[in-house]
């Protein structure tokens, strides 16, 4: 099952999603992802909403240099020598499909990663890789955006990934785990620029250093989990440098597009 | 005015806290500190009450290598070559006065890091140095409690800052900013190990890089902070290894002390 955020004339509301392309539909519920809906009975069409960020999670946790390919042209480094490294974004950084990332004029050189999300379903800590699914509501999209210069001069990402808009989140959350070929799912990034777009993202999870359970795992010896936190898993190779008047569309197989506009701020 | 957050046998509350030591009283409010309190007309002495930390943020932004002395100690250069840096903590990692710091086996080298933290009183952005006082609240304690071995290990503080029960905060918030003397504000860290108590931090705010004006101004030309959100503005020298057993009590001239027990997780 897959749930929205959306923005009706109305109000602002959890929807399940049905269909596709112009077929598609949100159907509106009055209660949240975390159990079964329950449905309004307002149904929307695609030109009648506004996609929200899926989620407003208490924090979001993400994991850099977990793809082998991304570690190598970034850090120019093999995955062996360069283990995986946990940081974070403030939620303030959080914007929702279609919205426009922000580009402030400090920032010289903001990139996308298209990462796969998980979205937390319940308190937990302490959480055997093996068990994974049993914390996890289901996958979306983080465009991880980045400024290499801030990121790499100040040692802490913090700021250079974490400026207002940097954390677009969306379109969806797909409950359906099972349907997903986890070990290698396709994730793409095509960045339009000047009216031309390029697939500059083109990989697989079969590039991930460590998986979904290690991920889980890992955090949760540390750190409690609670629902609705978002785990964002890691960028594949090809990131590429974004400037105002781009457009850049994140794509997972079997989930969906996440597209948002770049503007100055 | 002094603002604390209390657990009583019949609620947990915001509180205003009159008079100190034995004689201090703690007076409910049915509001917030973000407004004129409320009285209840309940009031509480020192024994009937459970401090809690004062403030659940939605975000807690820390400065790195904001004291000089302190950048000598832990990264051994001079401030000019390192300057400051921001990182952050998960709300998860916050415990309130009183309340056990939780030492997990793959921690092999806790210490404590006594700081003044600034709780941020509106939503704001892009704040000027000079009016920092607008955008804040009052003043807190927090320790930045810190696994040295993984903070290095990693090159993301995250994990070793991050882990649960790693942000001590408290007692209270003072509101009252203008009695302190900013400029040479005394922090003392006192770790009690073996039933002898000998003081590790004892330095003040005359060793800072930034101070808070250029704090806020710094991360609001970045990203924007809510009601609650919590700074934490760095430690002084001094740091020092805890193990089980111990208690850590972080004093700040006019303030206040933070004290916390150390147990194994």
């Amino acid at each position: 099952m897959r749930y929205a955020r959306i923005a009706t004339p109305e109000a602002m509301t959890f929807a399940v999603v049905e269909g596709d392309g112009e077929d598609i539909k949100f159907k509106a519920i009055s209660n949240h992802p975390f159990e079964a809906p329950e449905y309004t009975g307002k149904e929307y069409g695609p030109d009648e909403v506004r996609l929200l960020a899926p989620m407003l999670p208490s924090k979001i946790l993400l994991i850099g240099r977990n793809y082998a390919d991304h570690v190598q042209e970034v850090f120019n480094q093999s995955a062996s020598t360069l283990p995986p490294t946990l940081f974070m974004k403030p939620p303030t950084s959080i914007i929702g499909p279609g919205a426009a990332i922000k580009i402030p004029d400090f920032a010289q050189k903001v990139e996308f990663e298209g990462e796969i999300a998980l979205v937390i379903s319940k308190p937990c800590k302490n959480v055997k890789k093996e068990n994974w699914r049993d914390v996890v509501l289901g996958l979306t999209i983080v465009n991880d955006v980045s400024d290499r210069n801030l990121q790499f001069a100040e040692g802490q990402w913090t700021r250079g990934k974490g400026i207002d808009t940097f954390c677009p989140m969306g379109p969806w959350i797909d409950t359906d785990i099972d349907a997903y070929d986890l070990a290698d799912t396709k994730i793409k990034g095509h960045l339009t620029h000047e009216g031309e777009t390029k697939t500059w993202q083109d990989s697989s999870t079969n590039q991930m250093i460590w998986d979904f359970g290690e991920i889980i795992e890992y955090i949760t010896g540390s750190i409690t989990l609670l629902p609705g936190d978002v785990i964002s898993t890691g960028s594949p190779a090809g990131t590429k440098r974004m400037v105002p008047g781009d457009t850049i569309a994140i794509e997972v197989e079997g989930l969906g597009t996440l597209r948002n506009t770049v503007t100055e701020a």
